[in-house]
């Protein structure tokens, strides 16, 4: 049973905080906009798909504090609301997505009362939530199919129970293949500078009893070239329309070694992740964190004061370097001519209008 | 004017202890050869060519100590301090060459007194070590050929003043570059696990005043894709007769990197460095180093109690993703076809005959 980061319990949102792990399992509780925005800021939660999860909650919190006359005025504070949440990351769509479809919720629904506009968007985020959890499921499925029944998988950062708000999506392809019986053991990055990998992947393969070794990020071109990796399955954090992929800086260049070796490239993520708005990669906002996070980790320094230091978190992966993205709606196989995701639109499009 | 990382002063060779730099700068004294064995295992002193001047100190300081009737215990017991010293770490061959250079110099002056033979091993790493900087500073010259007026150098490890007797390879060329002007920046690695970029580059650079930016390992794939990386520059541990090179882990996934970007990967190294008894790198042994270095740093954990790791220490380079390999004799160019480096083979036997 893999972990939930994020639940709502008692009419508070709680999270795992991901800093601590995984020294120690602290779980906080947030019941206001501001202390959500701050969490994604801080990074208490993060992953594309949770981000995403924890944005509607904030959103929604938020709208049940609003005091307003009539919607006009409701609807222009849950505007504001939404952009003090949007403004945490810039580089994950999920996020933005959220968002989008929280105020397409209000809109929507403008002619009953405040209250139940209230009430409906609680619900939301709690079926957001639901639905995470099962469109991973569904696309773990998808991707299982892609998996040898002795596959050694390298994956990079987390993209697992905890970016999620449960089961993953690199994660969960590896949990669907290892439930189903298959012998799989997995090579997981460090992920330097945040370690991700090292932090929360190999503690929740790990609780999971998922065979797991760790590596640091240098190391994966060399186990390659000694054909002890079978394939690389990382998340994403917004897909162009084109198929070229954000994800956790790093991803690029295993995408580079798998084209080198001759080894398949995948990008599990749910349908929300794609942004058909921008044409191809080149238009992804790429987030430069501070330089705390590459020069100390906790409390030690790790290079000399002063020194200049550059920390993008994510970067781009061309499309021709992927070999197939796997979504719950099914897996679509690059053809390296760009637009593959096309026939993902309709799947995108039914899923926020059932709303 | 850079640091000279192992001296020879009053009857002791001095070391500053590269595990704790950068936050401490101390200075240790050696005057046995297991005390030096110790030092380069536990890495108070690494990187190939210093640890062959240190090795060849620690020789001459265990046959000081020989009490022998004559020549022929003498040397049966200068081979197994020689011993002692060569099981210390497996991978950099500089180590084995200047252990060789130390029993061949023994060997042809075996009708001298004893005393003149310890007299004359402790002459002979002096030399070694004024030799060394010596050779860094041809090979700098040569390398310096190959650097454009306003390049942006990307090194990896530490392959500098600190791995050598003093100037360094990879960073003898940078330096070289630095001092006739050009304005050059450079992008150190921090290289994982052992952190030789962010503690030891960083730190050597920036007191010498040149302009560098520490990244994670992980970064440099995404700096190449976006045109901020002209070439990368490393040292090397061993370079087998048809080219291919071991070094630091990570280095080969920089040469794929380069590869796909069209930009120039060289190899900077003395000759010493070149083991022609090895036809190809599948031959280089590659050190596997303990579990502690890759899950905690300075008393922090990294990681899960309890999870798997891998840690090998090098990886291979095959001669063919080099684009030139710069040497004090001059610089070979790749021709992808192996042996290229055939011509430089009567220069490294016309240095060790010279004892």
């Amino acid at each position: 049973m893999s972990i939930k980061p994020i639940l709502y319990q008692n009419g508070k949102c709680r999270m795992i905080d991901q800093r601590l792990l995984p020294a120690r399992e602290e779980w906080r509780n947030y019941d206001d906009y501001r202390g959500i925005a701050e969490a994604i800021r801080t990074m208490v939660i993060r992953g594309a798909p949770a981000i995403g999860v924890a944005a509607a909650f904030g959103a929604a919190f938020g709208a049940r504090d609003i005091e307003a006359a009539g919607f006009e005025e409701f609807y222009r504070k849950l505007e504001a609301i939404c952009s003090v949440l949007a403004a945490t990351r810039p580089t994950a769509v999920n996020l933005f997505w959220a968002l989008e479809r929280v105020k397409r919720f209000a809109r929507h629904h403008r002619e009953i009362p405040l209250s139940s506009i209230r009430e409906g968007l609680l619900e939301l985020a709690v079926k957001m939530a639901d639905e995470d959890e099962r469109t991973n499921r569904a696309l773990a499925r998808h991707g299982n199919t892609l998996i040898s029944r002795r596959a050694r998988i390298l994956t990079h950062c987390n993209a697992g129970a905890l970016a999620t708000a449960g089961y993953g999506t690199a994660l969960g392809v590896i949990r669907a293949a290892f439930e189903s019986g298959k012998e799989i053991s997995v090579y997981a990055d460090e992920t330097r500078p945040w370690l991700q990998g090292a932090r929360l992947t190999a503690w929740e393969l790990q609780r999971d009893g998922i065979p797991t070794t760790l590596i640091c990020d240098n190391m994966a071109g060399h186990l390659m070239a000694r054909g002890e990796v079978d394939c690389v399955i990382v998340g994403a954090d917004r897909i162009a329309a084109n198929g070229d992929t954000a994800n956790k800086i790093g991803t690029y260049t295993l995408a580079v070694l798998c084209k080198e070796h001759h080894l398949p490239f995948y990008v599990a993520a749910p349908l929300s992740t794609i942004d058909y708005d921008l044409a191809d990669g080149s238009l992804i906002p790429i987030e430069e964190r501070g330089r705390e996070e590459v020069i100390r980790h906790g409390g030690v320094e790790l290079a000399p004061a002063g020194i200049a230091v550059r920390n993008p978190a994510f970067d781009v992966t061309p499309a021709r370097l992927i070999t197939a993205i796997i979504t719950e709606a099914g897996i679509i196989r690059g053809n390296r001519s760009g637009d593959f995701l096309d026939p993902l639109k309709p799947f995108q499009k039914k899923n926020v209008a059932d709303d």
